[in-house]
């Protein structure tokens, strides 16, 4: 009866089945690479994966490259390519200049020419040629995190701060076609969303934009209000996208994990979006209904949560909706919750996720620590440090959002 | 495909199998009242209904009786009964005369003589004789509902602050037995919890309820500090209990009528205990993934949810949760969620709870109302108004909690 260990095997083969290597060699398959030459723009946290596996294939016809990626997520050279590291979830100086790479890049194509657009998630923060000083760039999104926001309404508002985002960046590769390959990290896979669509037409408006910084009252300046007001291109003619990887798959490969473990899978969404706790409190609450449950149950539950900060601890979504469900399955037997994000990071922690189980609270407790207030500090990590409970992946080369799971084991 | 049809006939259906009255008919029945004579306490929102079935059944061996309801609440004479409408949530005036004139009935009997003491919820508020002036117990209840405290913690405090809950009536009764009749309105059944467990020992400890009031911050008088440290029975030797309906009854019934309208019912929990909005959120997530299948489905979720308020509109809990929904189902064809108290109020407020389809966004839209605005100022009530999204079944004489039912109709 080792549940972290069932546990472990669900997250890792979940997590398997949507490394982007296979997706993008696949996706490369169906590509006609014959005229003009082939530039590569690869941004996002699964850049350099979905770089290198590209590169593989194109061997000598690739003509040049560049790589847009997270801190420590480049693994090695690829040929005819620069790779750049740089900030996320807050762009650095480093997100400008690779981006500066990318635009020197695709200017000045032919017709013939294609620039195979390679986009993960994260690409909003790291792919990025701002219209404002950068530090009211910065300054906006960390009001952006901090109220709330989700990652849609993030995006409405810095596509119109930006050169290449909103479709802006396939603007910029004309009058060369784009070959757009994406490995969705949003609920739904909107593409004009995913890294705030650099190559896909926009269809957020304006008034959605304004809209936002009435609901959360941010704080702008006049030139960024006024960037606000330009509208972003609602058609592009240059453009070809794919979707290779995406949630769905990820709560697929999961339940076909917990299959093999002997637990019925019970996908319940792979488009969850509420607040972490409480998402938490719902999987605990069904694990509580399911305590005389006579056989093994696994649901799973998708998407990505959100954290509203009330304190100053450390933690992420995953580690709070873990913890968040601890209070709930307290004293039961054979049941735990766990959470991940596919990328191996959770909030700005070493941490993947979290893992809870009906020892969790007392373990807490024998420590003085109550899981009420530890939520309220926003403080998951440490509490799951004492634990047990932290789920270390490292990065895992994709980012297709995070995968929950109640487990019931019999 | 009229899906209101079928969650006003699930719900009425789900209600119905938790009325009080066959379910104090059935626990009469075991029951040996030959001995003594019979005296009927009978409290909570529930009370008239359990009484009235009572009474019919013991006709002239019930010696005399007291009940203590909700306002609205007493739909006739009982023989040999005085009935008593109270505040409630928060006790006024007519709960302290109701409570003394149970006490005041049970006063000096003899052990072969029966208490018949009916229970159900509501009875926090309605049962009560304050050790405290009734202005304070006023003003900490109200501290304890602005601050989303749940019904355990609640309780917890009350019973301490009380001359009869928490163990406290049953101890008034001796030398005479106590046959207690439950209608639980906590999840769980957790007996000395309902009605704060006027005849139930009491598993909760001083040390608990002084945590209560540092994790809320309340503002206390040293009188009732005092009466926090005074521990309440552990032990209660004259004492039978029965539970009679229960929100798993609720759920189990819901399941039953999806059933029959073809639907594949799924009871998720009889657990939630949640933030409305997020339960509803969570609910509208599992709808949109959903939104693909081929079969009707319902999933169903039982409990009771929280809200913490932001505003100062007009709403419910489970108007709160059906409204948050809204927002994820919108546009989805043949999807809808409705939650509903199964005492026939939720909040402040003349309905049972709400109704929202993948219409409901939309429509107001049409009236530039945006849910997220209308869940800040808690005003759930008025948009329901406007999508004819608003539950009203009137008092339905039971109170087992709440049930919400995602239905995907195909």
């Amino acid at each position: 009866m080792n549940l972290r260990k069932d546990a472990d095997y669900i997250m890792k083969a979940a997590i398997e089945a949507c490394l982007p290597d296979e997706a993008v060699r696949s996706a490369l398959q169906t590509r006609d690479f014959k005229r003009g030459r082939i530039f590569m723009v690869s941004v996002g946290k699964a850049a350099w994966q979905m770089a290198k596996a590209a590169a593989d294939i194109l061997a000598d016809k690739l003509t040049s490259g560049v790589v847009v990626t997270k801190y420590d997520h480049v693994k090695g050279e690829i040929p005819q390519t620069t790779c750049f590291e740089a900030g996320h979830p807050v762009p650095d100086e480093n997100s400008f200049q690779g981006t500066q790479a990318a635009l020197d890049l695709v200017k000045d194509l032919k017709a013939e020419d294609t620039v195979l657009f390679l986009l993960s998630g994260g690409g909003s923060a790291l792919f990025e040629k701002p219209l404002i000083p950068k530090e009211e760039l910065a300054d906006i999104t960390k009001q952006l995190l901090a109220c709330g926001a989700d990652i849609v309404e993030m995006n409405t508002l810095r596509k119109r701060l930006s050169a290449v985002k909103g479709g802006r960046f396939a603007l910029a590769c004309e009058p060369a076609r784009v070959c757009s390959i994406v490995l969705s990290d949003i609920l739904g896979d909107p593409l004009d969303m995913i890294a705030s669509g650099p190559a896909y037409p926009d269809s957020s408006t304006c008034e959605d934009a304004l809209g936002i910084v009435r609901k959360y009252d941010l704080k702008l300046s006049e030139r960024a209000t006024e960037l606000l007001k330009q509208e972003t291109p609602k058609e592009l003619y240059n453009v070809e996208t794919q979707i290779t990887g995406s949630v769905s798959g990820l709560c697929r490969a999961a339940a076909e994990a917990a299959k093999e473990l002997g637990y019925r899978p019970v996908i319940l969404t792979d488009q969850l979006s509420c607040e972490a706790r409480e998402a938490g409190a719902f999987l605990g609450a069904i694990g509580k209904t399911y305590a005389v449950s006579t056989e093994s149950v696994a649901f799973i539950a998708g998407g990505e949560t959100v954290v509203h900060l009330t304190g100053t601890g450390k933690g992420g979504r995953n580690q709070e909706l873990a913890l968040a469900a601890a209070q709930l399955i307290a004293g039961l037997p054979g049941t735990a919750v766990f959470s991940v994000g596919s990328d191996g990071t959770d909030g700005p922690t070493d941490a993947a996720g979290g893992y809870s189980d009906g020892e969790t609270k007392e373990k807490l407790l024998e420590k003085n620590i109550r899981i009420y207030d530890v939520l309220q500090d926003n403080d998951a990590y440490h509490a799951l440090q004492i634990t047990d409970g932290l789920i270390m992946t490292g990065a895992t080369g994709t980012n297709v959002n995070d995968v929950a799971v109640l487990l019931i084991k019999r």
